[in-house]
């Protein structure tokens, strides 16, 4: 076997052997493989594209290209993942939700990059949450009190990496089937045995539109049956920003509303699709709409709050702050961006569209995100909107808090900020 | 501009513009564009090609990415290039006739790799020729006789060698827009005005079929007129080896032998044929058949071989060998290849095909050939065909001699030239 003969057969659109995928991604993990031959191979991939059981194969040989993690002390894992998003304070309120209702919860998360946060970045806006423990620490934790977030620090999917930092460089990123097997492999070196995934679809997502969403959920569906981790994906709206705080700790501090009620609607809508998914892969009920209730329920009662105190406690963290909001931190600049006056037009207009990019990209800005992985991000920046789409707005009322640290940006992210908002 | 934006252009099958190409090149050659970069987008142009106005502009972009010969004191320089075969001495004989003929010869020719042999390493077997001299002195010679034939010791068209390199490495050397490029790069950077292309095709080519050395030439025409550089393409058979020996010494001699009137057929033809153009090219005769008949007259004379020893003297070449071929050096073994004898079948039987590609390789064997680029060759071995297709041969019929230094190596070329005859 060699890659010549491997990029030719996929160059001439031929399905590739189990066993010629895995010697690639051997080779390319071990440096036997040349990047360019890698970049080569990739770009046949994008272009003549695969079949599902290629993708699987792919999925499989790169979740086992370097550590996985066994949860099988466990019992059944629901693991739930995100394709990526800009306000996305999900995970901070689900997981403790389906960890009271029973099911065990042990997910590690990554951190923001460009305009889409991270929950691991969230995370560590608790004064004192530790995101970097040992898996034994990890699996522990799940045991006594069902629940762990955590970051990854182990070499999880290492061809992943690899592979995902070369499609970057050679513009082969938007690939359904790359994109499938990334994330799919990433979840199954993670451990889970079933997986829930919000593919997130709009302007601030990567899938743009509603056909590519769908296509993506398929193959990772089909991903999950062939490789017997049973699969289901909810497609989300990511058009404007999830919720209204954008930023790490004014997400946190969303997160800790919702907990304790106060959950907006378009948030509580993917808190409850995801959630009663899970709890139908986990056994915990076949009735979609009870599940959603039972979500409800838990947020009400309290519960779900209590366990996420459990949570930040048991991680190490100043439960304090969850219960006092107003401890967290906050930017020497809070600026209200006001709407500005209009010549002709006084009656009140209404929010068209509001732009997820943008706002991701002026809260990036401010300071809340990474431009690279090296990159530091100020857990006070971000942006609170006060105006969302279906919202009527006039000359003089506010869209939006902008919270930040550099002064000398105020003025060009203001602008930002307006352009994001479309008024009909 | 940036490379990734090229890419994804080529990805979606849209026209490179002239100043994307060159930046691409300028930046591949300048080490500021990564090899993973180069060899995406070069499996992107392998996949969905490129429009003849985008492989001129390659083309151009590749002959001056590096030094280009200045020939204007010469006049109308016609350039000769086959696209490789085995058993090729053409250019050996058929440059004296032109020059004879009064077109300036000025020819810069490669070494050979693999199982197709090159000009220069041809030379190099005439003790005393020199191929490695300066442009100067080789633009001098030409003014002085009117014919030089050296090697590449200039820095042509680097931007050529470094993607042909990654193209082998990466299974994309079968594309015809980075074939026809790479050839007439080379060519516009030797400084030719005007080409004669010999595209080989068949069994021994890296054209197989008819209809690609048709799509070949069709493409280097294009280039040619859109980059004014009149270009006119011969394809020729090579599906057996051309003429009877293939080997460095013994290709030589058979060049000689040809010069001196004994010039076997399927040789002939390739030399009228591309002669013909030349000279109907260089505005010497529009007539094709009355321009072969000059150059036969030009053999028959003597004239051709006076100019050919006239070329190696010039080199500083001895030509006592050209007078008197048995002064080249002999391997030590020289081995008839016998047909061994059959158990029912004792008619004679017709040669139905004789493999160029596996003479060329078990004449590789018998040290005639590099398998890289470092080695060294012997110029002594080679193979001696006895009979070509359309002979008839019968058991204990002698089909071929093998020259050759290896001598454990007989018994395993041995065979490898009894397959390569295929009877009928």
């Amino acid at each position: 076997m060699n890659i010549l003969d491997i990029i030719q057969k996929k160059q001439k659109k031929q399905e590739l052997t189990k066993e010629e995928i895995e010697y690639f991604i051997t080779g390319y993990t071990n440096g036997n493989i040349a990047d360019y031959q890698a970049s080569a191979l990739l770009m046949a991939i994008f272009l003549n594209g695969m079949s599902d059981r290629e993708i699987t194969d792919l999925t499989l040989a790169m979740a086992y290209s370097g550590e996985v993690i066994d949860l099988s002390s466990l019992g059944t894992v629901v693991d739930k993942h995100s394709t990526g998003g800009v306000g996305d304070k999900v995970t901070l309120i689900l997981m403790p939700i389906v960890a009271m209702l029973g099911i065990p919860v042990a997910k590690m998360s990554g951190r923001g990059l460009g305009f889409t946060g991270g929950t691991v970045d969230k995370l560590e806006s608790i004064p004192g949450y530790k995101t970097q423990i040992s898996v034994e620490e990890f699996i522990s934790n799940v045991k006594k009190i069902g629940i762990s977030l955590i970051g990854q620090s182990l070499n999880l999917a290492p061809a992943d990496k690899k592979i995902y930092a070369l499609r970057d460089a050679t513009s082969c990123v938007q690939s359904i089937p790359l994109i499938a097997s990334s994330i799919m492999s990433k979840k199954i070196a993670s451990g889970a045995n079933k997986i829930v995934l919000d593919v997130t679809c709009g302007d601030g997502a990567f899938m743009k539109t509603r056909q590519e969403a769908e296509e993506l959920s398929d193959k990772m569906i089909q991903i999950g049956k062939l490789a017997n981790k049973e699969t289901v994906c909810v497609i989300t709206d990511m058009n404007e920003p999830l919720g209204y705080s954008v930023g790490n700790n004014l997400e946190v501090i969303e997160a800790i509303e919702a907990l304790k009620g106060n959950i907006r609607e378009d948030v509580k809508k993917v808190v409850l699709a995801l959630g009663a998914e899970m709890l139908r892969l986990a056994g915990k009920g076949e009735n979609i709409q009870k599940n959603k209730e039972l979500i409800e329920q838990t947020i009400q009662s309290g519960m779900a709050l209590e366990k996420f105190k459990q949570l930040v406690q048991n991680q190490g963290g100043d439960i304090s702050y969850i219960e006092n909001t107003s401890k967290f931190e906050k930017s020497e600049y809070i600026v209200p961006i006001v709407l500005p006056e209009m010549q002709k037009q006084e009656n009140a207009r209404k929010v068209i569209s509001l732009s997820a990019e943008a706002i991701g990209k002026a809260s990036c800005s401010a300071g809340a995100g990474r431009q690279k992985k090296e990159d530091s991000i100020d857990m006070t920046a971000g942006i609170v909107l006060n105006k969302k789409v279906g919202d009527y707005v006039k000359s003089g009322d506010i869209l939006a808090y902008l919270h930040t640290n550099k002064k000398e940006k105020i003025d060009e992210i203001q602008q930002q900020i307006l352009k994001a908002y479309e008024l009909g």
